[in-house]
């Protein structure tokens, strides 16, 4: 089959030949590629920023947000049969270890991670497991939600938890309103009848977040705190929804923030600095989240079957890999860009 | 009655003759202190640190640590009687905002805070309201108690949050084995089944850990994290309770816990620095504690009941409160001092 | 002031002059009445059945949902001001027991309920207290809310209770679309992204429930059980909202029940009677459910205030209570009767 | 090897000759009984009260409380070697539904239950699957922990959920102090520092119970309803754990509860008959308890590791099964009896 490979780092990737992945054990499921969305970290790993992380060895294949047709299934497979359309959850995990038996599977003992430290979906095929594959609601096409199996999921997973904490009247700030925050607002819209605040530096981001309903929008313009403070009556937000987690993003969010409040921490790139005092004389409390547990894939993926949650999508053939890579680089895309191959493309 | 009130900003307090406090309030209590508490904030108080976020007119009387007996009650105030055993929450709170309403009266929008903001205990009587005192069993002396007001409930009400998370075979670690640390230790063996690993930089207070139940014991010697990781497989601790927050034990605290752990800052002085990636990456958080509750305030009395915390007190006349002081300064009192008005010392 | 009293058992009320409420404790708050909702519970109450359970000496002044305008306060009072449009919890509370300090102030120990045991909202003017009253948004009509105090309340918590268990994906059946039914679809369909599906005998009824947004209604016909397994691969509902409570209701209920799931008991009249096998072979809950808390109503109010919550109300002079009352009996009342006292129809 | 079968309802099991198990999936685990627990449900199986429930084909192996140690594994299983000691949690689970993602396994939608509707553990070996086997730590013999995989297994599992509820100074109810209640109490102890009531009809258990921890201790001589409310200031139980379901358990314990309190339905054979009106005007919920999850079962024997739990046994040869059943008919058994394979005895 085709594959786009990482051969050495800080070269492009090459589109190759490569066998066809086959069951090697009784749960696994291959998985024909109908979309990979194309993102950001695939850049940094070209460039060589996760190589001491994931330790994979060169060549292999990229591609971390994958979504097609169940293929062939191990002789252990039962809740999914060949052609049903799926969407992968990132890992890849045991579902023996304690964590995978809490739901936490994100943080399996044993997992590894298709596209980043074993083979990908920037191909035609996809060998993962049974604990990965989520059976899509007959009404959703792969390639238009393949972009929410990692980042998608990230914001879902960060949403849900505040949802579960907050209560009408109560008001959540969205910082950032790009792509992860998008998903977030249309998440946070449908589990949350809380007010939801959107902050962002792009009036066009803030104008397509009202559409999504946020409740309030303000312009990161210096002004944002001051502006926060008075639509909460001086006490700030009750939560802080950080997509940004850099660039002044963090210490924003903090002013924002009411006592007893609840920071969540998603986007990253920055660094929370604090005294202790004032995290206890305020009794604030940082969250971090991680990609979200297989069971939230799930639930967004209900979401996305009851049209609650959308994507806007940029497709690219498989072999036009380069120029979908090139144009994230170049901020020349709208939406999340996925790459299908030609075989997908005539389903 | 006898008081004594700090008149100045770094100057001694000085022991005067102020009126009696009285009933303003058919809610008001005023209480006859059978023992205050003595506290470095007293210190920090004196040198002025406190001023500006206080804003308390001078002269005013300290002591934020309180226990006594009921001496008279407002017309509304039916739960105690005259004669009653209390013990004070150290907040004087409203009882109508939404965060009194929860339960979380410690962020009351109306609260004041004898001893800090108004007369406080270094006297005869205080008044205080029906929603701070706390009926104290028959068998409890106020003033053996009376230093768990304050710093005692702030290491309830963090123990008890992390208690409500951990399970058996899980691990705590408790960074710093002093004053707060004791009572937490304390605490924690009443609440929890989970492993209790003790860190601290002296041999002394590990020993005395470990008597009060600390299951494992390590010395802050700089090889501290390695022992934790090996006692936990190389996983780190669930939870750290970090009873000092400054001088490296955020460091050291945040190297021992393990993924999705919880991080409870408790201590404070010094400051948390963390780049957002090394937040998400682990899914960690870190909860902010300040003091307790009501509620918590009464359960913890009911662990003094029961006899499950205890705290060494060395007592002394209020008439001596500059030795106390001095005492506290210099590191000369084992476990808490304690003011005694001289008509409580013969209760 | 006039004020329509219960004077006889199982005689009409009579609308009679009585001296205007005065403030008698610096928590009071007097309230000019702007409406008083008409329930099926006054009908009770005068035929006797309260009669032991209340304890009310006779004659005594009915209705306990009430909303208005705040007309005098107690000195302690600073949260509301004169002339404020407010709605009452239905209990005076005491704000001092554990119960209320934990926010579950509908089983404070010494509380009152006007209307039930001590004098209501049939009247021009009633005295309750400052932790009764709710604030209302300058948008809503006191008149337009107050059938919202007690029944509405009574639905909004437990629907909030369910919701807090429910995720996108799963099911709750709600049991019966009348008054109750109606205020919890609302609330359901603010609060959850979970699918409801609605049970009536009525098609008249189930018509309005889809108006609501009820996902899906069943007509209670016999096959309604049937028809729910259908809808759920055959497992059942999550959650089941019983507003009905008596009838074979709750044998319906327990059938559409899945496995884990969780009975609501609301409404009431019936009985359950379960094997203690079934309960234990099928790890089901039964959740009882009583009117909301004082922040319940709160939360309540902000959906009423945003437009998610609305009530059709049928509107009667104070004067003309009697034709309310007998229209309530004959089933001659859409959505809810409200009594409202000349002077406030000015308003 | 040996097992013992049941060849034909109402009669006795068999000891025969079968084929050893073997490894048939790559996550298979094979494992030598050390210890198989006789149960009273083993009775009501050889009666056929089960025939129709579980469907088993006979010829088959009872015995459904298992430990022993690993013979073999499939290929898949890395978390377990041979000749680790385990004990096995009763459901063969997928760990692939929704339930077995959650940490609910339980509540599978795919399990068997070995012993119950496939070949169970007495006999010398078992064939189990990895998601099954809890490793145990060195210092626990098989067979002295079998008997808690299941019954142990259900009292842990319901007082760790009333556990997570109870606050020091709560009060909570064990309604019997037999099996199920004796491993309930020592669980109660590990994990709750509220004041836990045992009430039973014989004096003798009381004493044992007494002896385990239990702070109180009421006779059933028909006063213990007016004891409990004397105990708890007239209020009743914060939650009664109910471990015996039948004769007027319930009525009991119902009676014994507070408002707003926890009902946990642990034992069965009776039924709840309540009028809906008083679940609702108390607000009480009923909790239903089935057996526990692999990581509860792993949390109960960390208490087992270190002494927390134990558990009197009378031990029977594997041949012996006629007698151990028949010791346990006529309540002739102290503890539980365990029968073992004369292999193991050797171990």
């Amino acid at each position: 089959m085709k594959a786009v490979q990482l051969v050495e780092y800080d070269q492009p990737p090459r589109l190759t030949e490569v066998p066809d992945p086959v069951i090697q054990d009784p749960h696994d499921v291959i998985v024909r590629i109908g979309g990979a969305g194309v993102c950001r970290t695939d850049l940094h790993i070209i460039e060589g920023q996760w190589q001491a992380k994931s330790g994979v060895a060169l060549p292999y294949t990229i591609g971390h947000e994958n979504a097609g047709w169940v293929e062939a299934v191990g002789s252990s497979v039962t809740h999914v049969g060949v052609g049903d359309p799926v969407i992968l959850h990132p890992l890849v995990t045991c579902g023996l270890c304690r964590a995978c038996r809490f739901g936490d599977d994100v943080h399996c003992e044993n997992s590894r991670f298709p596209g980043i430290d074993s083979d990908g979906g920037y191909a035609e095929y996809l060998r993962t497991s049974a604990r990965s594959v989520v059976r899509l609601d007959d009404g959703l096409e792969p390639a238009a939600v393949a972009a929410l199996a990692d980042a998608g999921l990230t914001a879902y997973h960060a949403v849900a938890k505040a949802a579960r904490m907050l209560r009408p009247g109560d008001t959540a700030v969205s910082i950032g309103a790009g792509g992860l925050g998008h998903i977030g607002i249309q998440v946070f819209k449908a589990l949350s009848s809380a007010r939801l605040v959107v902050v962002d530096r792009s009036p066009e981001a803030l104008a397509l977040a009202a559409g999504m309903g946020a409740d309030e929008t303000l312009l990161a313009d210096g002004t944002q705190r001051e502006q926060l403070l008075e639509l909460t009556g001086g006490q700030g937000a009750h939560a802080v929804l950080d997509f940004v987690g850099e660039g002044g993003a963090v210490e924003d969010g903090m002013a924002m923030l009411r006592r007893a409040g609840n920071y969540f921490v998603i986007g990253y790139g920055g660094a929370i600095n604090v005294p202790t005092i004032d995290v206890i004389s305020t009794e604030i409390n940082f969250v971090g989240n991680l990609v979200g547990s297989y069971n939230d894939l799930v639930e967004l993926m209900t979401l996305a079957a009851e049209g609650k949650v959308t994507l806007h999508t940029q497709r690219y053939a498989l072999d036009d890999f380069a120029r979908a890579l090139d144009d994230l680089d170049h901020g020349l895309v709208r939406g999340r860009a996925i790459l299908i191959p030609t075989q997908s493309q005539e389903s």
